[in-house]
């Protein structure tokens, strides 16, 4: 169960990621980052900085706000 | 004019701020970061990590989808 802030947001990427059908090279690729680096985040080992947490929404097709809202309701059903 | 993404969202803060009258030594308190560093958040110069976006949106008592929106709504209005 994720409980800190970045393994819950890496856990929000990944919940979005699957919802698209993405793998994380699909996701890695779309965002021009590597793949373990991806992995890294969904895991929560990366303290994920503004730029790259954009180029992750954009290419998921989210808004930041729509991220992290995602991020939000899955933390009340925690 | 704030244009990039950093820009913008240190422009929001700087406005999220200001709305609760509070100087950027008193956001530094209350996210426990030094002022040079909300200063440089504000101005854009720093790419922000998720933690201290965190800090920030907690000190400003707002939720981080909450702070997003308020930068993508500044955003439309440009």
């Amino acid at each position: 169960m994720p409980t800190t802030l970045l393994e819950r947001f890496g856990h929000t990427v990944r919940e979005q990621r699957l919802e698209r059908h993405l793998s994380q090279e699909d996701l890695a690729d779309l965002c021009c980052l590597h793949r373990t680096y991806i992995s890294d985040i969904e895991l929560g080992k990366r303290n994920v900085s503004l730029t790259n947490i954009d180029k992750v929404a954009i290419a998921l097709g989210i808004s930041l706000s729509g991220l992290f809202k995602e991020m939000e309701k899955s933390n009340e059903t925690l």
